[in-house]
């Protein structure tokens, strides 16, 4: 059975010593999360993932969900009593507006707690935050009578939401979107389609379920131009806000896949059902982006989650194996063999996922940071630079956490050799689970040419320019401290090569768009490994100031930071080198094949 | 429900134009395998692979083995009349000696039609594929005796076999093993204790398992040196062959696990299981060596063989799933939108999968091939080559295809976007079936470890020293020839930083045993690419040779192998300067950290 311990001490120094949470206090919310409100949260949410939701992680692969004749689906045993200690923490609304009921927290907390949460149990988590995610659509999208009605009840966790977006033959290229929508007299609508992968679509953790559905309403454009977005309760609301009417949307059936099998992922039929209209009609697709970004972030939290759980795992498993001896002689001679703790390329294995870790971790808090600078800041400056930085990053983080997170699930794997690939220890489901993340929310190809194709020259570049100063910025600032040199140097010259990449795009790209596609994953790569070089520049920085102070006892952590970040820099970073050689060669031998000869 | 071809072009361009068959024809078997057997064969193998054992794929994963109370295991449906033609066809014996039953051709021709097996159904043939590794076992260390009774029966298929090695407490380190063996008054022994993750272990496809089980005699020494190979039959054979009683060793649970469910995964228990030595009193871990080299080789090939079906169902989704349009603008107007295969990034992706798969099938032909001189040459010389070679070899065949063979399972995945996840398109099946060949066999870490720390040392280096010099003299042969140059000189590159961290290890390994562990696995890999640009290097001269003649029309087939090889050279290899940064770091960062601080 695996087990799990939420990072704690790792956010605190994040937010206290890397990013400083105490600058914002000026913005709202901020104020309110006081060092103890923190520590509370931090503290709570810990207890409820390790002690709750870990436990039911494993059953909840084995028995899955069921889909009873009449539609119904249960949840695995377990998850019903979890989710009420979700809604009784009030897990759910922690950052969102006093107003409806939430408690107004950054945004940070919310993607903090979110990485425990995923940590724990993956497939449950996806039922608050599923939640979320409409949540944010109705508050940036919604009326005054559809916030009032859909809201409090929302940010509660006494009914859960919903995206239906993909349908069988179209996901990314949204569209192709079939699904209709009649306007009827009294202002709503009624809306027929099939929507397929709809997570959380139907189940028994809520007596209500908030779908929000794109659908194209009679008469309107083709093409992606024609899509407006609806709300749809699965029953709905008297005006009182009881429960009225079953609505005409039903789970046909439950996709069996590779993991995830705790939650729903459910066909969902549309049979007439009423709905209204959620924004503007035709602009559905642009609200559905509005609320993009955080979601993309939650996903990439998904995989830096499923990384550090199996490294975890991976960890506790090298120190109590024995077998073999170290290289360099005996070390436990009172023991049959060595722990594989000591062998050298275990160990490589368990500071390439920790080297990462730690780095997506303070990308992911950086980033939230800067969400919440975007949503509450009242300079207009703050606001555009921070929306610049979240745009660009956002598929940075969603493609790079999930595919280097898959990664490392199957590396922590590794270490238990065949006792990894059989169920018991949960290895292999952190690997199974860990897959989807690749691919929703956007196939990872689809951040890669988000990145080169819209974010790249998006204002002039005015994001990626930014970007790039910042970081030069931090090496000039460190260029004259020896200390610094193992973290700066290396991040510079990663950096040149993103550089480099970039001039080659603009030189390359405009005329033949192929050279950025073919080289737009590993573009994607490179700037991630730059980020992450990047913030373990300022991790380092942090740790050597407080190795000077040393106030807390912090020492040895604080050591073992300046170790990791050197390994990312000796042993992970070089990859840019490799990347860049790829994307300066050009689309040529990619595109050149007749498409018979595959 | 995936489909597969078997890649009989491919093969038999390897065996004519690549590496000349012909040339073998001096040795016993080879001049058996004239072009007609050898087109039969490949024929007969492809049926059986495509119509045969794919269609029971998907059904195998889904249903599994099922154990009944007394111990007995049901294998899937279908996979019982699927063995029936396994034995009929004769597939296990081709390469088997005719004095006990097998068809006597070359090795070569067996580790090809286990590729097109593994495609079409990786746990099926794996009951074939362990029987095919306890004859290799049997013939090299079986008694006059031993060898009458088991292996006529086992060439046929009649009955199976299994191997032994693995307990719950000991993988790698099979110094530890725990079962013992106590010898009786008729020469027998009775062997007592538990096995683990026995492949085959027990099934219902043939009515006798022959067991080959390491275990240590009362007495023997402990470590490494007190380990002995028994032969250990399901059933008693009485001395006129047919069965008699039933011997003390039973199934005790079958494994639950990721992947390859239609293969028996056995806890094996021996309760006073009578059995007999097999070879030398304690020499038993020397006994399995010997077949390791083939057995390795044979993972390996199970990592190609997932990739290639993986790539070959990709393949066919790029090109029938509509999804957005070309970058370079609208290519097919008359659908609603482009097949994905127009966009770069899937392009890449499919490239990067068959560069690597068409390499990967060369390597495992060349080396296949090196094995039959070993075996059959009676040139002392050319043998002790041929071992070399094969010693070198095996690691990375084994490491490199199963690491990237499943990499690129996960690749092909990805082209099928949610469909992937599902388990109807059956990609996810190929994810994880794949995934146990890092494992087994000695799991990828052990690889390289072998490769680094036994093979490159091993003789004053005398084997590495010939494959750099075969490289090498190809890339001088074809240095004048223009058209070549594409090939040779990227090659060039790599086999210098293969030789760069070959000179590090040998200058700070000796001192530092650390320093070639923790770069051991990117040595293994960047021998892996060296060994893969060398076989598209051999494999363009021979398509530019072919171009040149055309005589069979191959034209448009062996452009793209230019292609595709172009691709490997430009977006595939340049990773060795990555890997060559990373070996040269050394192991500081890697083993600083105190073992608390994981």
């Amino acid at each position: 059975m695996p087990s799990y311990r939420a990072p704690v001490d790792d956010v605190k120094f994040l937010l206290n010593d890397v990013f400083y949470i105490d600058r914002y206090a000026n913005l709202p919310g901020f104020s309110d999360a006081t060092p103890d409100v923190v520590d509370a949260i931090l503290g709570e949410a810990a207890k409820l993932c390790e002690q709750v939701l870990t436990p039911l992680n494993r059953a909840g692969d084995k028995e899955g969900c069921k889909r009873a004749t009449d539609g119904s689906v249960t949840t695995p045993p377990g998850f019903k009593e979890a989710f009420k200690q979700i809604v009784e923490g009030g897990w759910i609304g922690i950052s969102a507006p006093v107003e409806f009921g939430g408690q107004g927290l950054p945004m940070v907390m919310t993607q903090i707690v979110n990485e425990f949460l995923c940590s724990a149990n993956m497939a449950f988590a996806m039922y608050p935050g599923l939640t979320q995610g409409a949540i944010a659509a109705l508050i940036a999208h919604g009326s005054v009578e559809q916030k009032a009605a859909y809201l409090p009840k929302m940010i509660e966790g006494a009914w859960t939401g919903t995206m239906n977006l993909t349908e069988p033959h179209c996901g990314t290229d949204l569209g192709l979107l079939r699904t209709k929508s009649v306007k009827q007299s009294d202002g709503s609508y009624k809306i027929t389609g099939t929507k397929i992968f709809i997570s959380a679509g139907e189940h028994d953790l809520a007596p209500n379920i908030i779908h929000l559905v794109l659908a194209r309403i009679e008469g309107a454009p083709e093409g992606t131009r024609g899509i407006s977005l609806f709300v749809c309760p699965k029953i709905l609301p008297k005006p009182d806000g009881s429960l009225g009417a079953r609505n005409a949307v039903t789970c046909g059936s439950l996709e069996e896949k590779m993991g995830i099998h705790g939650n729903s992922t459910c066909v969902m039929n549309y049979d007439g059902a009423t709905g209204w209209l959620l924004g503007e009609e035709n602009r559905g697709l642009h609200a559905m982006f509005t609320m993009m970004n955080e979601a993309r972030l939650g996903v990439g939290v998904q995989g830096l989650a499923q990384s550090e759980v199996a490294y975890q795992n991976a960890v506790t498993y090298a120190k109590e194996r024995l077998q073999g001896r170290a290289l360099t002689g005996v070390k436990y001679k009172d023991k049959p063999a060595d722990p594989i703790i000591v062998h050298p390329d275990v160990r490589r294995t368990l500071m390439t996922i920790k080297s990462f870790n730690e780095a997506a971790r303070a990308l992911v808090v950086w980033t939230a940071l800067t969400a919440d600078l975007h949503h509450r800041s009242e300079d207009e400056k703050t606001r555009q630079a921070a929306d610049d930085h979240m745009g660009l990053l956002t598929p940075v983080i969603k493609g790079v956490l999930t595919d280097t997170g898959f990664a490392n699930t199957v590396m922590a794997q590794q270490m238990y050799g065949g006792h990894g690939y059989i169920a018991e220890h949960g290895m292999e489901q952190f690997v199974r689970d860990a897959r989807i993340a690749m691919i929703y929310e956007g196939a990872n190809g689809i951040q890669a040419l988000d990145l080169v194709g819209r974010k790249l020259p998006k204002d002039g570049g005015r994001a990626l320019q930014a970007f790039f100063a910042e970081v030069q910025g931090f090496i000039k600032e460190h260029s004259a401290d020896a200390a610094m040199k193992p973290f700066v140097e290396p991040v510079g010259k990663a950096l040149g090569h993103l550089q480099q990449a970039t001039m080659w795009f603009m030189a390359n790209a405009m005329a033949k768009p192929d050279n950025a596609g073919a080289g737009s994953t590993d573009y994607l790569h490179m700037f991630g490994l730059c980020a992450l070089g990047y913030m373990w520049a300022r991790m380092a920085a942090a740790a050597q100031a407080k190795l000077k102070t040393d106030a807390n006892g912090a020492g040895a952590r604080m050591s073992a930071k300046l170790v990791t970040g050197r390994f990312f820099m000796e042993r992970v970073l070089p990859e840019t080198a490799a990347q860049l050689a790829r994307i300066t060669a050009g689309a040529g031998s990619t595109m050149e094949l007749p498409d018979e000869m595959f």
